[in-house]
C-alpha cells in the first residue's frame, strides 16, 4: 500500500480530539462517511483518509497524524500539499508538521542529483565541511566589479562562490556575461592557487522560461544554479532537477519561505519545508538562516532541516546543508558541532568584512576548519595564522 | 519613473524606527551605503531602495514602506517577491501588508483575461451575483455518479458548477472523460431548463505538464479552468493566463495559501496575496474563506480581498470575488451586503445538503438572490417559494 502521511500541530481540546482527527481523515478524502450506505462504504473504503495518531501535546495543542491513501492524487506536490494541507491551511490554527512518504511515493521524486558525494567531488573536498561565499552589493555594479569580488574570493580558497539571491536580468551583469567573466576570474585564481572554486548561477526569470535560461547558463560554463525555490514553487525545481539537459546541481535558497514557516502556530515546518521536501524535489544544496545570526532560526529547527537533508534514506541521495548568516571565523567549531562536516560554512559579510579583505577572509575560514579537523582551538591556531588572528579579535573566537 | 512599493507590519521601537527602515532599503537593495565612496554612491542611487514611510501603527508595531527600483529585478512575481520579501521573510516578526505597482510595472502582467464582465458574457448573468456550486464527495466515485451530481446542480439554476479541488486524475473520472461526460450532463440540463451552467474544470499535473493538460481541457469542451494557484505558484498561473492558447477564465482556489497568510505577525496579508497579486497573475475568478463559516476569514480581511479584485484601476480588468464556505441560502442577504452584486455566492452543503436534493438546494440561492434584488425579505420570499421555505427552515434566514 502506498501512502502519504500527514502531521499537524493544531489546537484541540481533549474531549473532542478523536472526532476531530475523524473529521479531517473524512473530510479531506470521501467527504462524508457515517451516513453512507454500507455498499457506498465498501466502494470508497480505500479512498478514505485513517487516522494513524492522535494525542494532546499540550493543554489546547494536538499532534494528530493522518494517512492519505495515494489513490487520491497525481504523484506530485502541488497534488500532495493540496490535498493534505490544501483547504485545511485556512483552518484556524494548525500547521503541517510533517509529511512521511511510503518508497513507492518517494520514487516519484528525483531527490538531489548530485547530493553531498557528488558536490565533493566537483570540488574536490573530502572529509571537511565546504566553504561558500556571497557576492555582496551587486546590484548597480559593473562586471569589472563583480570580477574582482570573484577573484578575491576565490583566491582565499573558496569552494562555492554564490551569486546574491536578488541579481536578476539586468543590463550590466546579464547571465550570458556574468557566467564568462566569472569563470574568467576563478581560472586565473586556479592559475595562481591550483584550487578550484565554482559559481553558483542565480537562475531567474518566468516559470516557463527557466528551463532556456538554464539551458544557457550550462551552455556558458556555470558550475551550479542557485534557485529562488519558494518564491516559484518545489515543483518547478522539480522539472529543473529532473531535466537531463540541466547537468548540474541545485542549490535552494530559501527567500520567501519565511512566509510559511516562521510562525509557530501556521504554516509549514522548516524542516519538512526546507528540508525534506527541498532534497525530495532536487535540491543539492539548501540555505536556511543559522542560529547564531541576528536573522536567525531556533537551532532546533535548524537541526531538523540538517537532520532531514541528510539522513540515510533509501531512495534519495543526501543534501547539503548550508547554515547561514551571521557566520565568521569564529563561529566555526560551532558550526562543525552543529552541523558536523557534512554541512557547508556559508558567509558574506565574515568574508567580506575581514580587515585584509575577501582573499584573506576565506583564507581564515579555511584556517579555521583546518584547525577544528586537527582538534586545535583558534586562538592556538592564530598563533600560527594571521588571517584568522585577524578575524577573531574582531569578531571573536575560542 | 517605474517602481515597486513594499509595505510592511513589523516589530520595531520608536527610538529606532527610522533606523531600521533605511536598513531594509539599503539591505534590500544596494547592500550598504553609508560607508561607500561619494563616486559609488552616484553610481548606485537610482538602485538604492527609498523609504516612502516609517510609523509606529502600535506600541510595539510599525508599518514601513519602502519603494524599490524597478532596475533592479526583472518584471515578474518571483523576482518582485524575493526582492522585496526574500530573506526579509526570514528576519523575525514582518508581515508584507501590501505591493503596490506602478502602471509600467503593471503592463507586465496579464490581469483577468476575461474579468467580471466576460463571465458575466459566458453565462448570461447580469444585475446580479453569479452561483456557484461545488461537486461533493467525488474522489472513488464513477462517472455515472458524477454525471448525475453535476446534473442536479445545473437543474437547480446554478451558473457555474466547480470540480472538487481535491480531485486529480485517476481511473474513474480523469481529465478526458470527466469534461464530456459532464457536459453531457449540462446539454440535458439546458434542454429542460433553457439556462446554461458552466464547468470549472481542476487543472492538475506538474507543473510543466499544465499547459499540454489545458489544451486538452480545452479541447475536451471545458467552460473553466479551476487552479490550485498556491500550491504552483503565482507565476505559474500568470504563464496559463498568459497563453492565448488557453482561451478560458480561470478560478484560483486558495488551497494552501493559508500557511502564508494565517498568521496575523507573518507572511502576506490576504488583501495582497489573494486578492491583488492573484487578479494581476490573471484569475478571472478568486475563492477565498467566506467570514460566516466554521473555515472562517475576519470580515475586514475579506473585504480586503474583494476591495483588490473589484476596484476600478487603469490596467486590470476586475475579477470576481468568490467568499466560500458555510455558505447557505440564509446567509444571501448578507452576502449581497457585504460583497455586492460583483460577487458570487457559491455553496457545497448549502446546496447538496438541502431536504429535496441539490437542484431544490441551487433553486432556493435562486429564490433569495431575486428576493433580495427585488427588496423582500427571505421570510416574505419563503411564503411563495418552496425550495427556499425548506432552506430557511433547515438553516435559518430573514
Amino acid at each position: 500500500m502506498s501512502e502519504v502521511i500527514a502531521t499537524y500541530l493544531l489546537e484541540a481540546k481533549p474531549e473532542s480530539l478523536e472526532k476531530k482527527a475523524e473529521a479531517i481523515a473524512v473530510g479531506l478524502t470521501v467527504g462524508s462517511w457515517t451516513n453512507l450506505p454500507a455498499v457506498e462504504q465498501a466502494q470508497l473504503e480505500r479512498h478514505k483518509g485513517r487516522v494513524v495518531e492522535a494525542k494532546m501535546e499540550t493543554n489546547n495543542k494536538a499532534r494528530i497524524s493522518v494517512e492519505y491513501p495515494n489513490l487520491n492524487f497525481s504523484n506530485d506536490l502541488p497534488a500532495i500539499l493540496t490535498t493534505t494541507f490544501g483547504k485545511f491551511s485556512l483552518d484556524g490554527k494548525v500547521r503541517l508538521i510533517d509529511l512521511a512518504f511510503s518508497n513507492e511515493v518517494k520514487k516519484g521524486y528525483p531527490g538531489p542529483k548530485f547530493g553531498i558525494e557528488g558536490i565533493r567531488e566537483l570540488t574536490n573536498a573530502y572529509n571537511r565541511p565546504l566553504l561558500m561565499s556571497i557576492f555582496k552589493g551587486v546590484i548597480g555594479r559593473n562586471l569589472s566589479s563583480l570580477k574582482e569580488q570573484m577573484k578575491a574570493q576565490a583566491l582565499g580558497g573558496i569552494d562555492i562562490v554564490k551569486d546574491d539571491e536578488i541579481l536578476f536580468e539586468n543590463d550590466q551583469t546579464p547571465l550570458e556575461k556574468r557566467i564568462p567573466v566569472c569563470q574568467e576570474a576563478l581560472r586565473e585564481s586556479y592559475e595562481e592557487t591550483g584550487k578550484r572554486t565554482l559559481h553558483a548561477v542565480n537562475l531567474t526569470g518566468k516559470t516557463m522560461e527557466l528551463k532556456d535560461n538554464a539551458y544557457k547558463a550550462v551552455e556558458l560554463g556555470a558550475d551550479l544554479l542557485l534557485f529562488n525555490t519558494f518564491a516559484y514553487g518545489l515543483d518547478v525545481m522539480q522539472a529543473l532537477a529532473e531535466d537531463p539537459n540541466i547537468p548540474l546541481p541545485i542549490m535552494a535558497h530559501p527567500a520567501f519561505s519565511g512566509t510559511m514557516i516562521s510562525s509557530p502556530d501556521y504554516g509549514v515546518s522548516p524542516g519538512l519545508l526546507l528540508g525534506k521536501l527541498a532534497r525530495m524535489a532536487g535540491a543539492d544544496l539548501v540555505l536556511f538562516p543559522s542560529p547564531y545570526g541576528s536573522v536567525a532560526m531556533a537551532k532546533e529547527e535548524t537541526q531538523a532541516i540538517a537532520q532531514n537533508l541528510t539522513s540515510e534514506e533509501p531512495v534519495f541521495k543526501k543534501a547539503f546543508p548550508v547554515p547561514s548568516a551571521g557566520i565568521h571565523p569564529g563561529l566555526t567549531p560551532k558550526l562543525i558541532a552543529d552541523f558536523g562536516i557534512d554541512s557547508i560554512i556559508n558567509a558574506g559579510g565574515g568574508i567580506h568584512g575581514h580587515p585584509g579583505g575577501a582573499a584573506a577572509g576565506g583564507k581564515a575560514f579555511v584556517q579555521a576548519i583546518d584547525a577544528v579537523l586537527n582538534h586545535k582551538s583558534l586562538i592556538e591556531a592564530a598563533a600560527e595564522y594571521q588571517e584568522l588572528a585577524q578575524a577573531i579579535e574582531l569578531w571573536g573566537g575560542e
